[in-house]
């Protein structure tokens, strides 16, 4: 069975600090320490593209465990931003790796819920093709799109890449997964016409309050256990407030429920594979994973340490 | 075994004559007819978006097939040209179809091999899942992208959407599948930073006449076939004379290769499902399907009438 191995990622070194705004935007600090949690937010420089972010993901991978870059059989980059719309950002990162011509590569156009449901695509697609390495990147970078002026989206997201090594010889293999979509709400996170990122901060927060909880439990049904039996909930880091209003209505200890990216942000599809880095050589056994955002679409699912 | 059980297809209304070019590319009817094998690109009206054309397929399909859609519980477009970066199309899709909030929907970028990705990923996904009803639509208006002045791309491409149903019930199940990519050479078609398409169309040619003919003789042989076994071989429609010498290199009838798009043009990933359509009913039992474009990658696979 095919499972996580490893990730990497790259959080750039740029910082925009939401303490030297507070004048600019009405807000103080506690709103920035309680409600948000976001106390400054990453930047990429203008140079680096997507296609770098996730190169640089790839080298932490790489120093954390050992790739033979001959034996990578597919690459699924997950992005709305990417280097450009034609080609796929994950053909830019194969030919800068190097990887062989045997390798299949696609990009996956999701927001907030895409780590979860790129591992299940690519689980599914490398099973189904008996392939047993390969690498899913995320890399998402929003300060193309975001407006630094838009009090309700500069506050909070960072740029950020993650790579997952995905493998035969796992640490964490996927359980049921749950999906689910709210299409006819798409316009409450998406992009205008000049390519500006509109959120209604609001409509958001009152979506993931409502469906996340509810999703995680029949998660868990479905998984065949119960919430106590989860060592740790790793959730979209869309902001703290959310992150404590789940973990509330699950009735779970909110230390089994990390928020942790007070220093660069909501990184979209990477801010749950940052989040699993550190239980990789941890105790939790049982993890669950759930992101949401852009779309309006969720997943969650259970990652189960192999023995 | 889930697999392809209907497709329908929109082909815009609008179309550029290439006879009346030949003065402005200095193209002669020879060129038109039997190189590139294009007379007429179809081209979507201004107000049309990509997930229009996507709602305009799935209407013909389900005029060729009922359709519950409170089944439905997958939805992936292909496309590099979405009416906008964020959201997906496929959540856009699934807000005007009305489709259930218990419905996965992600869209894939890939160019002209979309298809055959496109469509063991969704077969794998689905299964890994447990899912029995789902859409996949491919809608890549390259009207968006093309400079009409750019004689190596404007004779060629055409707009289109093409919408697939995967079902429990299929038509055809999808055998072995061959991937590659050689990301190295993704500038050979690709857009520039001012968002124009720009094809090196020799380099692309090249490419396809020296590695799609071996690809699909190692496609066969995966699946444990003849060539001559095959009744069929859907190559991606680039243009008359790559069709033609793919048909030659592999030495098989050049009847068995169709090549029908002399009327609308290269619709990128929807080639292939628009003539899979026409063998649905036919007695083709065994039907081999190959992409390739925009990467470069490539993808060929066998599909298998179910009896």
């Amino acid at each position: 069975m095919i499972g996580i191995k490893d990730i990497g990622y790259y959080i750039p070194a740029g910082r925009i600090c939401n303490y030297e705004r507070k004048e600019q935007f009405g807000i103080d600090d506690h709103f920035i320490a309680h409600k948000i949690g976001v106390e400054q937010v990453s930047q990429k420089a203008p140079e680096e593209e997507t296609s770098d972010l996730c190169v640089k993901a790839f080298e932490d991978l790489s120093r954390r465990t050992p790739i033979d870059l001959t034996t990578i059989e597919a690459v699924i980059v997950v992005t709305q931003n990417p280097d450009r719309n034609i080609p796929h950002v994950s053909a830019m990162v194969h030919g800068k790796l190097g990887l062989p011509e045997r390798c299949a590569c696609f990009d996956i156009s999701l927001g907030c819920s895409g780590f979860v449901y790129a591992l299940s695509t690519m689980l599914g697609f490398m099973t189904a093709n008996g392939m047993k390495k390969g690498l899913l990147i995320t890399a998402d970078p929003y300060s193309k799109v975001v407006d630094p002026d838009d009090k309700n989206t500069t506050l909070l997201f960072g740029d950020a890449a993650a790579a997952t090594l995905i493998s035969d010889s796992p640490r964490f293999t996927m359980g049921a997964t749950t999906f689910g979509t709210i299409g006819k709400e798409h316009e409450k996170l998406a992009v205008n016409d000049q390519g500006i990122l509109f959120m209604n901060g609001r409509a958001v927060f009152n979506f993931a309050a409502k469906y996340i909880p509810d999703d995680i439990r029949l998660m868990a049904e479905r998984n065949g256990i119960e919430l106590e039996q989860i060592d740790r909930f790793l959730l979209h880091q869309g902001s703290k407030i959310i992150v404590e209003t789940i973990a509330t209505k699950l009735g779970v200890d909110q230390e089994k429920v990390p928020f942790t990216t007070q220093s660069y942000g909501n990184t979209i599809a990477s801010t749950i594979p940052i989040l699993l880095q550190d239980e990789l050589e941890g105790s939790a056994k049982k993890i669950a994973i759930s992101g949401f955002g852009v779309g309006l679409s969720w997943a969650s699912s259970l990652l189960l340490r192999a023995s």
